[in-house]
Formats: structure tokens, C-alpha cells, sequence
């Protein structure tokens, strides 16, 4: 039933033409529903050589949350990982995570997905530093070299309650309840063994693939223009896949992600000069592109940049020809304290191969330089090492247990 | 150039075929961006009879504020509701709200919506009681009736920062930047004559309009399914649209909307038995039937229901033949105070003819006895009068003025 209920919706759009701008009248809706149920419906496979969610084409929406682990027991964990990738398993494939005919037993899954598609949901878990914590589950020796403890940068603003975590959930989905949904199940799975710590939800996602437009961030400008695509295997495995020296054989095929929630100081930003917010970031800001071209794919010269702009502090060649991986969102958070205007910001997301050489100096670079300093805060931040993809019958970080 | 972008992805989407289930390839992406995009183009016109954004179809994400005046004169209170809508007609058909292109001047559109289509923005404006205080802006003789001040209710755990207000702004999209950047802009726009108050994102809407599957909130249930339809004319009449005797002429075509963030307490919710939510519900949870019945639609039958039902006590049968027509929002919010679970809730919002006869009685009702209000917490409230639509050149609430 559900299954013809969509072809009818489908057909209406068919009705409306391919190409066609659809004014206001009783088709819009059914044309959009249309639209949307065509999205809903296209899956990302769980299973992989790496997780699906790093270097897949990014998704409209993000549910970000990270867990600490109550017990100390190596068992648990290991389970806590099994139950976890075999919940993910099902939820991408668009199937409640257990049963919901329960009678007086409460419903394992929750139910706020049902009739709902896969809409391209991937589930991505990551491992932060304390789990290797000398004493707790005896995984100390078996910690990876490029899972350091982030330093303080210059301006930090953080907040203990939304940094870290033992385990981090990347929830990413066409449609927001369905990543909602993700997380909630998954939590309340991980329960009593694990605690949620903090969550976040995101949309408007940096670009990772090119597309037919550049998404843009809160303050307006092209976010992603210079990122690693997903289509370029050869960058992916230099800058992004973990491997051999730094990284431990557990961990090769994965990679290290840092989570720095970003408050944007918008009212401040909002007020100065367009050519000031260029200046700040070294683009303009319609075409995306580098101060002084006309392409928004045209080469980055630094050197024509102005000293502390974002985009030539940022760029490969002031950091050693590094580059990484970026998985941002932005997210809406009520009214600013300056009370002048609305609250946002980016979740900022990177992979990378290996944090001490990639994140870290770069943000070192950009914290004591960066003229977009002075509009933002960065008032969380996490760390973790995502393992591998899982095989078939495996779970994510199971060659830790081996 | 936008123009043939979109075509080659709507050329993607056609490859694909319509009705074929898309599995993890290249195509993938470009087929969710073309659906995207499909529903990206359409547009609702902002004049009219009625303010759009009330009986309009619902879309998939709202950006909701409230703002207080801080000036007292009403000749100020006039150029901003006249600024707004002037703002708003923009916003709606995807054109920058002012000049981009500012040299040293600060732009006055902030660019996030830059080649994002109109994603059927709807943008509705209300007044909120203290408009009409005395010795404020000489419009104390205005007030409408049915524009009271709610009244406490049993339960009630207000957060005063949560409330009230004397603009209220409801953005509502199907794109979640398109929404953030009306809501971001007008506010903008609005300085220094008013400042933000509150705001909220939401995702998930409360069904409004007979489609394939009606939508779930939070709890896993399905909201809206005996909701007044938008193709209800009679409906709409009777229990929407603002007219005589009640309100004044000013007032007429408008509407009364109450907004109630709503928490829910999800560890809470998630911990009992299936029967039990059913039993506060009042309706069987996977097909949405009252209980006893099988089909969504069956007619509901108060007797047959568990007396503190939330179906039986807000059914028309005992509220005297009232109906309301909801309008709400999920939204997500971190973690629960619990520790346990995910936090969200329901950014309730409601329109109707008069609240003295139709929210209030309803809540007070269920706010006694509602089993549903052991798993929620309401911690925002607030009541505005939504004038009617305007014409080209007028805008909204230019009849309060005359």
C-alpha cells in the first residue's frame, strides 16, 4: 500500500513536467511530497572497507550526539560496539531497530521513523581518547598515535558539557527526523551501558561533492569550494583514510574526525562592510571566488590574499600542503545573547589521516591569525578515531577486540 | 546558467526513472539534488485574502521568533510591520530582501538563501497582546477580543524567556536555510525598532492536509490525522478565519494563533509499555486508528476511549463542537536534563477564530487530565492576533492603522 501510495504522488509530479516552475495551486504540495519521497528512498549501504558517512556525498541534515561509557569492562564495550553497528545496520536500511508491537512491554524502536525511507541515512561512530585511558578497559597499548588529546587554541571558548565523549554518532540524513530517530534509538540502545553527553542537530551542509551550486554557511559565504570531493580517491587516501606508519593495523581504512561546535557572532558579523567580510575571508562572497578572480574554482595564490584571511591561512600551501576533509552543518540556536539578533552557527566536521599533521596546525594557524576570529567562538569541541568500515557480520571497531 | 544546472540534474533524476528504487551509486546524490531542486522552485504567493503559512499546506521546516517593539510610537510600529511585509513579498519569491553587492556598507541581505529557490516559504506575521497595552501605542480601543492573555495552567513550567512577545515570526519551508535566512533577515531589518525575543527550528510537521502518510511527532505517534484539512473551506470558516461578532473589522480573514513549546520527556516515554502510550494516546500507535479500530480515519467515539485520553479529551464531542487547526513542529534540543535520552519536544502552534472558546477551554480540559501531560512539560507560551492577508501594496496589518 505504501508502495502505491508512492507512485501516485510520483505521477503527479510526472504531470507537473520535468523543468517546469510550479506556481501556487492544489499540485505544489503533491509535487513536492513527490520530490521528497524520491529522495526518501535511496539507501547507503552500512557495510564497507570504510564507513559510510566520511567521504559519502553529504546529506541536508545532521544529528550529531556523543556518549560516555559507564562501565570499565572491555566486554562491554565490545558489545556496546556490536549492538550499535547492528542497530545502524537496520536503520539504513530503513527497518526499526526491533520490534514495536510490544503489548505491555515498551517498544523497542521508538517509532518516530515509521513509513519514513532510508532517506540516504548513514551512521558513522567514532572512539574518543579516553576510551584508551590507562586502567579502564586495558586498551591503553592499542591507542592510535594520531588520537592526541586536542591543545587548547588561542580563543577557545568551551564548554566542558559540550566537548568530548567516549563515543561519537554522526547521524546524517536526507530528512531530519530520520537522523532524529537514529540517534534517539541508538542511545536509548546504548542505555544503561552508555550515557548521551551532548547533541546537536545541523543542516545546510558543506559541500563535498561538486554539485550544481556551493552550499553557504550562516555568514553567506561558499562553504566547501576548496574541500576534499568525495569522487577524488587519490586525496581521500593521502589526507583522509588512516594507514601505515602512524596508524595502528586496527585502524587502517579509517579515520580521525574533530567536532568543533562554532558559535557565529552574527549581529557583529551582519554589521561591517561586504568588503570587510571578503577581506575576512579572502573570497568573494557571491561568486565563492579567491579576492581579485572571477571563478570560484579559479587556483588560490595565498601570496594575492589578504595576511590573515581565512582562505589563505586555511590553504594547503601555508600548512605544509595539507588538507582536509570538512563535514560541516549549520545549526539555528534561538536568539543571540546579544539579543540583537538570531543564534547560529557551524558544526564544524573534519577527517583527516592524521590530526597532529593535518586539524592541529592548521587551527593553531588560524586561532592566533584568523581575521573570521573575531566573529566566532568555538565553544565545543571532541576528538575521535573512526575505525574502518565493518564487513558483513562485523561491527564497527572490532579488530580493536582482537 | 542556474537555469541549465538544474536541467542537466533534472536529466539525472530522469535516467533514473521514476518509481525505481536508487541504491548507493554516483547517481544517487544527483537524483536527491534534483528532487531537491524540484521542490526548491516552487513558491506561494504572499498576498492574498488570508496570511499564507496558516491554512497553506504545511512544509517541512518552520524558523519560528517572536520580537518585542521597543519603540512606543506607533507611526514606528507602522513603517515595521510595512518594512516586513514589504521584506516578507521578497523573501517568497527567493529575491534578496536588499543589495548584496555593498562596497563598504554592510550588505542588507546576509546571502545564505543566494541561489536557494523559494522552497514554498511562507512567511506569517501576529501581534501579540502587549501591542494593545494602554498608554503604549494608542491602540488600547483595537484589541481584539479573542486576543487574550492566556490564562496559567495546571502544569504549566514556563520559562519566561520562552514567551510571549509582540511580533511574531513564522517562517515555514521546505528547505531549513531558506526559513533560518527569513527569520535571520527580517529580525535584521526589524533593528533597532525590535529586538529578538525567542526563536525556534523545527522539523516534522503536524499534518494539515490529506496526503500519503501523515506525519509522526517525537513519541512515535501520528499527528494530525483529525486536524482540519487545508481543502477544508467549511472547516476553515467556522474555526479559523477571524470575523464578526468577535473581532473587530481590522481583524477579519485573520486568525488567533497560540504557539506552546512543548518538552517531551522522552526517557520518560520511551520507558513504558506500548499499551500504556496507547492508552494516553487514545489511538493505537502504528496505524494512527482510535483504539478498538483499524482504520486511521475510523470515527472517533469519546465513550469508547480511556477517560484521560488525550484523543477523548481534546475531541470536539467534549469541547463543546470546537476544533482548532494545529500547525506544529518537532524540534531537537541536546540532551535531556535526565542524562538518559535525546531532548526534543513539539513546537505546538495552533490557529483558530477565537481561543476564549477554543484553545483554552481544550487545554484547561486536557492540562487537568490529559494523560499525556505525565510525559511533557510546557515551557513557552504565547498568543497573537494574525491580521489578514494583505493586497499588492498594502501590508500586514495596514487596517489597524486606518
Amino acid at each position: 500500500m505504501e508502495g502505491g501510495t508512492r507512485r501516485q504522488f510520483l505521477t503527479a509530479a510526472g504531470v507537473a513536467g520535468v523543468g517546469t516552475t510550479i506556481g501556487h495551486d492544489a499540485l505544489a504540495p503533491a509535487v513536492a511530497r513527490a520530490a521528497a519521497d524520491r529522495r526518501s528512498s535511496a539507501t547507503v549501504p552500512f557495510h564497507g572497507r570504510h564507513q559510510a558517512g566520511i567521504a559519502t556525498p553529504s546529506q541536508e541534515h545532521i544529528q550529531f550526539a556523543a556518549l560516555d561509557v559507564v562501565s570499565d569492562a572491555a566486554r562491554d564495550l565490545e558489545s556496546l560496539l556490536r549492538a550499535m553497528s547492528d542497530a545502524a545496520v537496520r536503520l539504513t536500511e530503513a527497518r526499526p531497530v526491533g520490534p514495536l508491537q510490544t503489548g505491555t512491554a515498551p517498544p523497542v524502536d521508538t517509532g518516530e521513523a515509521v513509513g519514513l525511507g532510508a532517506s540516504r541515512l548513514t551512521i558513522t561512530f567514532g572512539l574518543g581518547p579516553a576510551v584508551f585511558d590507562r586502567g579502564r578497559f586495558g586498551l591503553a597499548r592499542r591507542r592510535p598515535g594520531p588520537l592526541v588529546d586536542l591543545p587548547a587554541f588561542r580563543g577557545d571558548a568551551l564548554r566542558p558539557g559540550l566537548c568530548g565523549g567516549d563515543i561519537a554518532i554522526q547521524a546524517c540524513a536526507e530528512d531530519q527526523q530520520v537522523a532524529f530517530h537514529a540517534v534517539h534509538d541508538l542511545i536509548r540502545l546504548a542505555s544503561p551501558l552508555a550515557v548521551p553527553r551532548w547533541s546537536l542537530a545541523g543542516f545546510g551542509r558543506t559541500l563535498n561533492t561538486r554539485g550544481p551550486a556551493t552550499p553557504r554557511n550562516l555568514m553567506g559565504f561558499k562553504d566547501g569550494t576548496a574541500n576534499i570531493m568525495s569522487q577524488d580517491a587519490g586525496a581521500l587516501s593521502r589526507y583522509v583514510w588512516a594507514g601505515a606508519p602512524e596508524s595502528p593495523r586496527w585502524m587502517h581504512g579509517g579515520s580521525y574526525m574533530v567536532v568543533r561546535r562554532v558559535a557565529m557572532l552574527l549581529a557583529n558579523w551582519d554589521s561591517i562592510g561586504l568588503d570587510q567580510q571578503e577581506q575576512t575571508f579572502g573570497r568573494h562572497k557571491l561568486s565563492g571566488a579567491p579576492l581579485g578572480e572571477r571563478s570560484e574554482y579559479a587556483p588560490l595564490d595565498p601570496s594575492k590574499l589578504p595576511p590573515g584571511s581565512h582562505a589563505r591561512l586555511a590553504s594547503p600551501q601555508l600548512n605544509a600542503g595539507e588538507r582536509i576533509l570538512r563535514r560541516g552543518y549549520s545549526f539555528a540556536d534561538g536568539v543571540d545573547r546579544s539579543g540583537a539578533a538570531v543564534a547560529g552557527g557551524q558544526l564544524f566536521i573534519c577527517f583527516q589521516r592524521d590530526p597532529r599533521r593535518q586539524f592541529i596546525p592548521i587551527q593553531r594557524r588560524l586561532a592566533a591569525n584568523d581575521l573570521l576570529g573575531e566573529h566566532t567562538q568555538h565553544v565545543g569541541s571532541a576528538i575521535f578515531a573512526c575505525p574502518p568500515g565493518a564487513a558483513r557480520g562485523g561491527f564497527v571497531g572490532d579488530r580493536l577486540f582482537r
